[in-house]
């Protein structure tokens, strides 16, 4: 007798850079997993440009059926209609991603956006277990937040979580967005490092200035400090207006552990009042949030 | 034939100095309305103080049957529970409220809190009517609000709105919370008024203050900036954060229109990036908001 055939989703988590697909059962573990290149196709033919990395991924395993697929992207993203609204650094303005991916990979498609999706990963899997009202605040390159009150994924046609355009000093740098001093501009890992540039004149990655934050050194205390107050400040009022009392800090910049978190955790609760006293932690799920959140949304579309 | 008994709920919006309730139909319309003095019994007793309330409603209209009850409180409200967890000005900290008024009035009967109603009320017959993503904010002796984002209130256990208490300027003036520089002691009514009586050694109120910013006086103007750059300084964290692009303000100060809209749509278009442009406009229920919404409440709970 053969042995029934294992079932898993294929998930994808789309980035500027890179694509990192998985296939993943039912129970979330990973079964495959490969990280590529993001295909300068993506932009025009996001199907096709992603047909080869399931393909590849099917290579690596055998007697595994997909049946559904899941695929998370930056941006404005409408999870009802699978459409991608806009996002600048994959070329896409009102691409019907859901049925575009859908028909190239031959299985039911769920499009979501990498933070939230992220944020359901992290409830099932990891730092925002246990809990129904949780912030996810992945800081890398740019900086976005999911929220979820009483259970509900906050969402808003997709512009729900843009809190890296909050206005944190109205003189401050020129954002792409075309503002000036919005969070990411500040607090993010590349504003971090172009501010210890621009204070030092010597090149360092924000991992590095972590690092020397640690050793003391006065230049890399300033702009980190800095970075952590505006992040705090925003996150405060967020906190406040939603009321959600857990913070899971995820993207690069928490790879520096509690050289992040400790400052973070007490400028919160210095600016929360009313005694309450939010949890900071930091993701348990790091650079596999988001794709592990696209099988969540993969499999929730099973039901 | 006698005619069919008209039913109704009785609607009450409990305060600090005031109670004011009425006998709302099914359409919401207002059959019978009376505002009173909050009775001092009503933190020992709230069924007792609040039986003869209904007892001046019954009297005041013939043949109506009274199915359900609602009753919208300030602080912190379990819904779910219907308790009053916290209510400074009442006097009350873990009150059962829903069991003991229900128990007094001999009717069903909803607790609910007096914004999140309120944000209700003016979604079924004001101004936020026709949206499911949208911020409420009464603006007087105190600073709340209530959000909705795609048809979800947001509750977090009652912790949801509390933007009063969200920190401005960490060296300002000492709050009742505890903190310093909330929103509330920069930008409530009460506010208003001590900072300009402050500045300028004269009492005013802020309605008097709103004439002499018309008027063109300069301590007059200077006092309200400060308080619309505050108020518009959380509101666009908190749009940009939930992703709301509706504000509909209430509360006292909102009688001065567009005195306060004006610059409050300006500050916050200034400070909202990606181009997005919220709507400022008033509560059009005004101080009836809260007594709808207990209504909303209570014939939501017939379904």
């Amino acid at each position: 007798m053969k042995a029934p055939e294992a079932t898993a989703v294929a998930a994808f988590d789309v980035g500027g850079t890179r694509v990192k697909a998985a296939l993943v059962d039912v129970q979330l573990q990973v079964i495959a997993a490969v990280t590529v290149p993001t295909p300068p196709t993506i932009s025009t033919d996001p199907g096709g440009a992603l047909r080869p990395v399931l393909d590849d991924l099917r290579g690596r395993v055998e007697g595994v059926k997909i049946v559904r697929a899941g695929v998370v992207v930056p941006g404005l993203v409408d999870d009802d209609t699978g459409t991608a609204v806009l996002a600048v650094n994959l070329g896409w303005r009102d691409v019907p991603l859901g049925r575009l991916v859908g028909d190239a990979l031959e299985v039911p498609t769920r499009i979501g956006h990498d933070v939230r999706g992220g944020l359901l990963a992290e409830q099932r899997l990891g730092a925002a277990h246990g809990t129904d009202s949780v912030l996810f605040v992945p800081v890398g390159t740019g900086i976005a937040a999911a929220t979820m009150v009483d259970g509900h994924l906050l969402r808003a046609g997709g512009w729900a979580g843009e809190i890296g355009h909050a206005v944190v000093d109205a003189d401050g740098a020129l954002c792409a967005c075309g503002s000036r001093g919005c969070l990411e501009t500040i607090a993010s890992a590349s504003a971090i490092a172009r501010r210890y540039t621009e204070r030092t004149g010597r090149d360092a990655t924000a991992e590095d200035i972590a690092r020397r934050v640690v050793e003391g050194e006065v230049e890399a205390r300033a702009v980190w400090t800095e970075a952590v107050d505006a992040l705090a400040q925003v996150l405060a009022v967020t906190l406040t207006a939603t009321g959600v009392d857990r913070v899971v800090v995820g993207g690069g910049l928490v790879l520096s552990g509690e050289v992040l978190l400790d400052p973070l955790r007490r400028a919160l609760h210095a600016r929360m009042t009313l005694g309450r006293r939010p949890e900071v932690v930091a993701s348990q799920l790091l650079d596999r949030a988001g794709c592990l959140g696209a099988a969540v949304l993969a499999w929730d579309s099973v039901e």
